[in-house]
Parts: C-alpha cells; sequence; structure tokens
C-alpha cells in the first residue's frame, strides 16, 4: 500500500504527488518503532456486520493509519498499519483478529484508543465487543500491573486461610466523621477486616482527610482488641490531580487499601493512583455493566485492562444479589485474576453488591478461601448493629469452612441467626 | 425512614440499636449540607423492567444511601435520599424522574458515579438509560464549562462568517517532525484552518513537544502566506499527571487549541484540562458509541456532560461519512450546545468522520456557518496532495454559500472537481 514514489527512501528528501518537497528528518527511526513480533497487540473482536470482510479491514483501518490511501505514507508509518484476519463467521457474528502495532503505546489512555476507541462508531457495524487481547510482553512492561498483587495483600494480613471481609460503610453519605468511625470500629471489632466507604461518598478535602483520621483511630482500636490486622480503604473523588493528593495523603494518614471506579474516573486515572504505589487499589465496578454488552467489552476484556493498569483487587457483582452477574463471567474474571502475564503480579477476585451472612456460601464454594467479600447493608444493617453483623459473617465462615449447614450452624450462633431472618427478604 | 430513635437528636449523643452510646461530632451540619430546592439534579432514566416501582425506589435508593435500613440513619444522611417519580409506564418501557441531591458533588467523577454509576448493574433492570438530567445552577457554578466558549473562539477567529475547518492529519502514525508539520502547512496554506493529529497518535513528549514546534512553526508560516489565523490542535497522550504537564508544554509551544476524547480518557479529565484553561477544548467521541446505547447514556446526556464539563467544541459522528450518525442525536448535540445553561458559555458543534468536500452541504445546511468541520482523508488523501485538499473544501463553501450547485461549482474549480471524482466512492 506504499505510495512507489515513496517507498524507496523514507529517510532522504522525496517529492508528493503534488511535486513539492516532502521532507524528513534526518533522524534515524528509532528501534522501538521498528515493527517486531513482540511488538503486536493479538486483539479479538466479535462483531455483527452485513458486510464481514470490509468491515474488518475498515476496523483495523481505524485503528493504526485511520486512512485509504494519501500521498503520504512511507515505511516509517506503514509499520503502523494494522492487520485483520476473519478467524469465524457465524450466523450473525463475525470473530475477527487484529494485530495492532504497540510500539508507541505507553499508557492507559493510549492503550483505549488504540483497540477500544472510534471503532465503536463505525458506520458498517452493527455491534462490536472487544472480547479479548492480548498485549506483548514488551507492552505489559511499559504498564504498572498490580503494584501489591494478592500475594502482596495475602502477606500484608499474615496468610490466614479465609477472605477478606470488607464493609461497606452504609448509610452512604451524611454521617460525621465521628458516626463513620464508631460504625466502622463496630464492624472491625465484629470480625471485618476492612471498612470502605460507599462509592458515592463524596466530601471536601478536609472532611475527608478528618473522617478518615478518625476511622483509621477506630481500626487501630480495632486491631489491639481483636488481635488482627485491620484496614480502612480510601475513596478519592475529586478531579484528577486533587485525587492524586488525596490519595498520597489517604495512605500518610493510615488509609491501607484504596478504591476507584475506573469506569466512571476513566481507566488512566487507575494507571495513575497505581504507579504512586502507595497502597493495593480495589477496582470498583460502578458504571462497567455500561461497557458489559453485546457493543462494549467483554468482562474478560474488562478485568484484563483492569490487572494491567494496576488493580491488586477486581470487584464483580456477587451472585444472588442486588447486581446483575452471571457465573461465566465471574469465572472469567477468576482466570484473569490469576493467569500467567508476563511477570505482572496476580490479582485477588472479589465479589459485591447485596451481600450478607447467607449468600457467603456459594461464593466459598466458587474460590475457596481466596477472595474478596463486601457486606454494606448486611453488615451495617444487621438487626443488632454493624459488630453483630460483622459477627454474623465470621459465623457464616466458620459454619462454611467447618462444612456445616448454615441452618444448623444459626442456633447457637445468634448473630447469624439474626441475620439469616433479616436478609432472607432483603433485596 | 428514618430510625425513630435517632430522629430525636442527630448532633447529641444517641443509643444505636445495640444499646451502645452512638457518638456525633459537635459540629453543627454545614450550610451546603442542608437539603434546599437549589440542590437536586433532576435526572430522567428510560428503563425496561418487569417491576418499575421497585426498580425506581433501588435506582434511587443505589444512588443515595445505598441501603434500606440501618440502626445509623439520620436527619443528616437523609438529606441525601433521591426520590424517584414514575413519569411514563408504556409497553416495554418506563421513564423514571429521580430528584439526586447534589450538596456534595464538585467534580465530573462525583457527578458520574451519582447519576450514572452502580446503578448500570442492578439486577432488576434489564436496561437503564440516562436519557437527560438538569444540574441545579449551584453545581454548575462548581463545574469548569467551556472555557472560551463558542462565542471566545468566534472571538479568536475574527468572525469569520464559515465553518472551522480542520484537517486530520493522516496516515495517523509513523510521521517524523518535518513530515507531519509539511503536510500540515499544505493543508493549511490550501485553505484549512486547523491541523490535529489523528486521536491514535502516540509519541514519547519529547517528541511530541519536536513535532508540535514543527507544526506551529508551520501554521505561522501558513498565516502570513494567507492572512488567516491558523491553530493547531494539541491531544496529549499520556498517563493524567503528565497530560496535564504536555497540555501545558503544548499550550506554551504554541498549540492553540486541544483535543480530548473523554469517553477513553475518563470524563474526569476533561474537566482536569478545562480548569487550567490554556486553550478551547474540543471533545472527540472515540468510544462514546459505546455509551450511546438503550443501556448507556443518551446522546443528549453525552453532550451536556461535555459542555459542562468544558468542551469549548463538541465532535458528533457526521451525517454520510464512516462513522454512525443520526439526524435526530445530531440536532440533540447542537440543541445541548447552544441552549441557556446558567451562565456558561456555549459550545461549538463539530462533524467528522470520513468527510470530503462533498459530504459539507448537507451539514451548512443544518448548522448555517457556525460549526466545526473535520476532514482527514478527505484532505491529506487528496489525488493532488493536502494543498489541493484544503483548496476543495474551500470550493465546496464557496459553492454552498453562493447556492451554486457542486455539480456547476466543479466546473472550474480543479482541486473540488478532483475531490468529487476521488471521494465519490471513498468510503
Amino acid at each position: 500500500m506504499v505510495c512507489p514514489a515513496l517507498q524507496a527512501g523514507a529517510l532522504s528528501p522525496i517529492l508528493d504527488r503534488t511535486g513539492k518537497t516532502f521532507p524528513t528528518d534526518t533522524l534515524t527511526p528509532k528501534a522501538e518503532d521498528a515493527m517486531a513480533p513482540t511488538e503486536l497487540i493479538r486483539t479479538t473482536y466479535t462483531i455483527r456486520t452485513d458486510e464481514p470482510t470490509r468491515a474488518a479491514n475498515l476496523i483495523a483501518r481505524e485503528m493504526s493509519l485511520g486512512v485509504k490511501k494519501t500521498s503520504y505514507e512511507t515505511a516509517q508509518t506503514e509499520s503502523f498499519a494494522a492487520k485483520p484476519t476473519i478467524l469465524k463467521t457465524g450466523k450473525s457474528k463475525v470473530v475477527v483478529e487484529i494485530m495492532v502495532p504497540s510500539q508507541r503505546i505507553a499508557s492507559a489512555y493510549g492503550l483505549v484508543l488504540s483497540i477500544a476507541g472510534e471503532i465503536s462508531c463505525l458506520n458498517i457495524l452493527k455491534s462490536i465487543e472487544l472480547t479479548d487481547f492480548h498485549p506483548p510482553d514488551t507492552l505489559l512492561a511499559r504498564l504498572p500491573g498490580p503494584q501489591f498483587g494478592a500475594e502482596g495483600i495475602a502477606r500484608k494480613r499474615k496468610n490466614p486461610k479465609r477472605p477478606l471481609f470488607i464493609t461497606v460503610l452504609k448509610p452512604s453519605q451524611g454521617l460525621t466523621p465521628s458516626e463513620y468511625a464508631h460504625i466502622a470500629y463496630e464492624s472491625l471489632v465484629g470480625g471485618m477486616d476492612v471498612v470502605k466507604s460507599d462509592e458515592l461518598l463524596q466530601e471536601p478535602s478536609e472532611d475527608y482527610i478528618k473522617r478518615l483520621k478518625a476511622t483509621v483511630e477506630a481500626a487501630r482500636r480495632a486491631e489491639e482488641e481483636t488481635g488482627e490486622p485491620k484496614w480502612v480503604m480510601m475513596h478519592t473523588v475529586d478531579r484528577p490531580s486533587a485525587m492524586v493528593e488525596r490519595y498520597l495523603a489517604g495512605g500518610k494518614a493510615g488509609a491501607g487499601i484504596a478504591m476507584l471506579s475506573p469506569a466512571a474516573s476513566g481507566f488512566p486515572m487507575l494507571e495513575e493512583l497505581a504507579r504512586h504505589r502507595v497502597v493495593p487499589i480495589m477496582a470498583h465496578m460502578a458504571t462497567s455493566d455500561w461497557l458489559w454488552q453485546p457493543h462494549g467489552m467483554s468482562v474478560r476484556s474488562w478485568a484484563r485492562f483492569m490487572r494491567i493498569l494496576g488493580s491488586d483487587i477486581i470487584l464483580y457483582p456477587a451472585l444472588a444479589g442486588t447486581l446483575k452477574a452471571k457465573k461465566k463471567f465471574m469465572n472469567d474474571v477468576l482466570e484473569i485474576c490469576r493467569e500467567p502475564m508476563s511477570s505482572m503480579k496476580t490479582s485477588l477476585i472479589a465479589v459485591g453488591g447485596g451481600m450478607h451472612a447467607g449468600t457467603l456460601g456459594i461464593h466459598a464454594d466458587m474460590f475457596g478461601p481466596d477472595f474478596a467479600y463486601l457486606c454494606g447493608g448486611g453488615v451495617c444493617g444487621h438487626p443488632d448493629g454493624a459488630r453483630a453483623g460483622g459477627q454474623s459473617i465470621r459465623q457464616s465462615w466458620d459454619a462454611w469452612s467447618q462444612k456445616i449447614p448454615l441452618e444448623k450452624y444459626r442456633k447457637g450462633h445468634k448473630a447469624l441467626d439474626r441475620a439469616l431472618t433479616a436478609f432472607a427478604t432483603y433485596v
């Protein structure tokens, strides 16, 4: 596709079709720009279209040179051309594989633009799903990945053989720092490991620090009383530069873990926070279901973005709760969390959304002890308060790990018994 | 819904249901937290569900207190409760209006989480579309809005009575700074006003500055030769903090305008750049079509986000091009760009995607002279080069403004004539 007139010498002055001199720099192309098999992202898309071949070519064009033909192609520009292959043609869907040159990609924003950008708008497509992608090791090395990883989190926890129990503190907004810290303390003493704010909680910077400090102090007391590590999870809601400041200040104030909703904040914000490497980060799923569609990206692709951009924990909606979840997709997230990926650390899977003592078992059956379990109303909304809520979760876990059915174990375990009654019709 | 035991005195020590003291701060609630009719976002959603009333209540709950009942509600937390109303029940769709308390929202991230967050994942919904939203003036005052606006851009252009013609420089990647600047110069001398890079172009920081400087120098030469203002549009692809640095450095290097793809970068990044107020910003639509779905946000809502978060120019796919566009949605964007919105400046609508000299007229028919028109291949891919490409666009405009049909005007106007032939089968 290179214009013959230009193909000969990309580095010496050449003429474009208008007959004018087409100046070039005397610089030699950089080594990293040379097309190498190690610099291709193998990307698969599932599309619906009436013209599969033309569509595949257009997708590849839109994600590389962006043009059919000009007078200005050089050997160097051609090294950025993406190559499509049709893998599978079904009745209504077609699977296309595109090899996307990645030699210049070095950020989350760049990656999203390159494999999930303007292609969403292509007229020739009824829909396009980013089904999966495999970045080369060279690209993975330029992205942060989990900074602590499931292994780092386990070490910080002194490797207990049970899930990380996280209270989502409710009601979500309007509590004073002391009120907030009080509920946090209760749930932690009850048996929870981490207390986090709901993703909706917003507050001016000074209130954020005040609440964080009060909660960290409460966690320290709970730690002393129980002998278990207790963490406070921060969530900074602000404009990007101020979010970084809050994240750093929160880490300094003792928040041992952080949360972010990358689909709402933009995936690049995850990369930004991860690169500061202050504390482990949990990627929350707010807004993500709008992406998880046949015209969007698969849960698998989303989870892959989350891991390679720096999520130590990846939260997906829980089964039997208030949020949409599918076992198949949950298994995809689990696989992405744990699969070998160059030298990147693994991520820990988390589930949440309308959870309580009665819904723990089905997840433990799937994951074993290595996952994070989020309970908001199921802890704070316990009829006897957040301490009993925390206790009910631990009792539910004790029952599961001893293989005793909940219906049997609830006798003699009041917090569990009261939770199972209260939350039987919770949602 | 307030726990009666707590309702009496939210500011004095009270007992929660466990009988323990529930500590409170002695601070009085802040004035901005008091629920006032001026602090409600009127938000409408179109949902598909089998249980409309329950669904409406759940959406309102998920976007405010996030819980059914705990021991810890106070008058203060209750001020954050969102209130749903069912506006319209159709055969398969229901329109719900929710009044969302906004007293603590002060950032793009917070706004997205509050009206477009976890609700996307609710199990009870087959789909939920954010159809429109009306932030109160108090909230608009806390968001940047266009910093220059359509009016500021017109002034900078010395108010010519024609569209802003923007070259999207192609091929997208791999050109050296001189090659890039050469094509830019040609298109600008030909008659284009602005040259911008394709959203896929990525490069290390030093190359970015080198290319920008070479292009600004080319634009200055074109300015001298034509006597018209010529701009270079920068697009910073990097991690967020580095994007801000590049944006500031680019402004200093003479880039007179900037681009961002907020659906790929995250809407908060638009707020971040706008708050720096360096140059006007155009919001690009890459990745946006994945949001513009019945389970997502309407084009209207997207455009509203773009304007209130700081887009001076809002780009929507053009008609008759390579990208999906609907006249109805284009009119929505136009309306949002121009409608009165507190004291916020207006935005300029832009269209692009597979445009050339032959596709200008249908847009001018809709918008008149006040819009921005993006041509990539339609300028750079002109058979006689980018200069002829720029000329063809200006000739097409001359024909439209003199009400002469293109088929007549092409005689005697070579650049136009050649474009109409070359791009007749362009896409």
